[in-house]
């Protein structure tokens, strides 16, 4: 080994020559340096709504077997992400529970919010800027792509400043009431008094290159104190407009990108058989005397189905692709997508376990399609991420207390699907008895590419994942 | 640069005879390097029975606000692992959600089985192999420390085989009724019929040094056939038995270690506010007639208490510490050790919050003393993880569907607990209405600390968390 020793001494005095050299280097040609260091690196951030562990554990069972593996399970890094949101009348004090509005704030700018704010402070209603707007400045092109409206919460969180959600076209904006119940008030976001306007017409001025999803009823309406409807403003804008899966399809222009293929959130791709949902257990009467007496009715078990209104949409990794190479085209400084399969989420808010698995399927297949996309451009980091938890629970079929001899059943509703492994797989709803279920407070999963080797540690806070994001753009 | 190309080739050359080096002392002497290779390596398998992320975040909401951090939370790997189960009438058939008996079995002897199974294959009902018994057989000293009974399915797992876990005394093996509702039949495991006999008197023949935990009820029981306890038994064996704290602390023995702290279960830490569980709300009868109506009435929030009875029993992380020390007297070879936090589970199944919080503090602690030890072992993996999910849900304090003005409230039960950083967390609790909740079908995290990295993939199933431990140990 002692002839090793002087040959290790060369090998210290390799890296220190090595370092100093490659500081030089910089030092010599500090435009040359800093264009090396920044050029060409993309970021596609692609959430799941409500995309917890549950969500995909349903999903990957449905979908490869209970054994299987789905495209997310191969990639080389997993981490946890914690979900943070404070109360709005005390910001200092913590809420265990996020929306999509305060979650996707805090990925698309850093800081924690209050439940229903689009980029704006809680308490003190001040805009923050996005990383949109951030890499926009730098001169990357930016996109969002989403099965919603393309202006609701999550995409909102990206290119918005709203203190509600719900503000998405002029007509909520003052005295507007959302289901006849929640009184809508974003007057100081009018334009009249100075503000910004809606959703829709934030996009409009915004300056993302891509703009891909549902919501067209929100651009049919006027702009605020015009008769022009927002899309015509956003042809006057220099957006090229689509709106069916062909026009996308057979696309060529140079213009900014608006696809708008549905008048609200896009049809997702699987329903239950004949369209059913969770259904309620229904107990004997005897039972209902005494929990240990009588017998329960479970609900039949069910296929899953394509829901036949997806076919006349472009699928999420479609439109992923297309505003990949629209934002490629003489693109020298990279870009920053967001890519979000939405329905995961609002699905399971309808108790509909088949429609959430048809969108973890979407997903997984703007995971592919971004992939393919990286192995063309290196510099391309790839976070998949959910924003919060669902009340989705994968729950025995057959209960653990079965041996019992009582009858035994969950307080919610229940769907039992038949999984193409011929298995029956029980999953329950039970937040809560009204036409939709709550979100949950739990820690969600994070991916990443080999790009996130080393950026990403094993657990991060939301907020986190934009200054990752933010410093891997140099931005 | 130039200077550095002759440095560049000093570093070659230096790696090529530092290898070279490794290599010729490794043919210079097989065994020694066998022996380097293999000696003193150790794993530390800390299971959180039930610990899913719901109990993580839960945990830490309470434990250390919500932007605050566990031990677990800070360790260099995190991965996912899927939980697997199958039929016992149809073994290559899936079932989705597992007990602890079939996914520590999976952990413990790399085979995926069916529930209520120890160590033995889905209908066939064939012996498998433990890690403690491979372990054992290679010279590793192997120990189990449990807050549950040391029979229970969990450690059970890792050194019986029967086909029922509820057969953990001799008085359970034949014609026996478990709760007065389920017949229980293990008597093909007799020792009358060529079987190695109940758990309690598996563990006595079994090889492990020390095994600490609860479930003296079923050692002060006769061995089947005999008049004899199995205690006595253990005794003849050449076990030490002790049963208090103290005996423990003042301990000073070289042989087998068996405590057993009390009858069954261990006391847990935390307990809610004067015993209080998780109650059912209560709604107007004006409710009951139309969702949208009346007023609902939620359970009071509650603090989280001390559990009185825990202060005479030895904590994990003590028993963990103790078992620690004793498995490194004279070893060699090293060690592997079981740590199960058993009531986090068990206490779910309750619905009782808090005391799933104080067992998830409990496993933390032993974290901390197994990084101790691993400080000063450095050959030494600790993999942390659990055997399946549970119930419990962290929802929403202030349902999301608030403004809407109609009473929003579970079907199942829920606890809301004031945290520390003065917050209200609510639990849900609502997979079933019977006395115990079921267990969930959810991918379950996996940590480890640097030994794991390389070792450990993103997401594993628990039968390769099996393969790991053994090839690490060289088994």
């Amino acid at each position: 080994m002692k002839k090793c020793f002087s040959l290790l001494l060369a090998q210290v005095l390799f890296i220190i020559c090595a370092t100093a050299a490659a500081s030089a280097g910089a030092n010599n040609s500090p435009e040359t340096a800093q264009k090396r260091e920044r050029a060409d690196r993309n970021v596609i951030l692609i959430i799941g709504d409500g995309m917890d562990d549950h969500q995909i554990t349903i999903a990957r069972n449905y979908l490869t077997g209970a054994r299987g593996r789905l495209s997310l399970d191969h990639l080389p890094l997993r981490a946890t992400a914690q979900v943070l949101t404070v109360s709005n009348e005390q910001p200092d004090q913590p809420v265990y529970v996020a929306d999509s509005a305060n979650s996707a704030t805090a990925l698309a700018t850093g800081q924690v919010t209050s439940r229903g704010r689009i980029a704006t402070t809680a308490g003190s209603d001040n805009d923050i800027p996005t990383i949109v707007e951030l890499a926009e400045a730098a001169g990357l092109k930016t996109g969002i792509v989403t099965s919603a409206s393309v202006t609701d919460a999550t995409p909102a969180s990206f290119y918005a400043h709203v203190n509600m959600r719900s503000c998405e076209n002029s007509s909520m904006m003052k005295d507007a009431m959302l289901y006849d119940r929640v009184r809508i008030d974003c007057s100081q976001d009018m334009k009249a008094n100075g503000g910004r306007g809606s959703i829709a017409e934030q996009l409009i001025s915004s300056g993302l290159d891509v703009a891909l999803g549902g919501g067209l009823k929100h651009f049919e309406l006027p702009q605020e104190g015009l008769q022009q409807t927002v899309l015509s403003a956003a042809v006057a804008e220099g957006f090229e407009v689509v709106k069916t899966a062909d026009s996308l399809s057979s696309l060529k222009t140079d213009k900014r990108l608006l696809g708008l293929f549905s008048s609200g959130t896009m049809p997702v791709r699987l329903r239950g058989e004949d369209g059913r949902e969770a259904e309620k257990p229904e107990p004997s009467l005897l039972n209902s005397v005494h929990w240990t007496q009588g017998e329960v009715t479970m609900p039949e078990p069910m296929l899953c189905e394509p829901e036949p209104a997806s076919a006349e949409t472009p699928s999420l990794s479609r439109m992923t692709e297309i505003a990949l190479a629209q934002l490629s085209k003489g693109n020298e400084r990279g870009i920053f997508l967001m890519v979000e399969s939405a329905s995961i989420d609002k699905q399971s808010h309808r108790r509909r376990a088949c429609g959430s698995i048809g969108e973890v399927e979407q997903l997984n297949e703007v995971l592919d399609t971004a992939l393919a996309f990286a192995e063309q451009h290196p510099r391309t980091l790839i976070i998949v991420t959910a924003d919060h938890g669902q009340a989705a629970q994968l729950v025995p079929n057959i209960s653990l207390y079965d041996a019992f001899g009582v009858p035994v059943f969950t307080p919610g509703k229940i769907v039992r699907i038949r999984t193409p492994e011929n298995a029956l797989m029980a999953i329950n709803y039970a937040t809560n008895d009204i036409v939709s279920e709550e979100h949950t407070g739990v820690n969600v999963p994070l991916f990443a590419n080999a790009e996130g080797l080393g950026r990403v540690p094993p657990m991060v806070t939301q907020p986190e994942i934009f200054h990752i994001i933010r410093k891997y753009l140099a931005l």
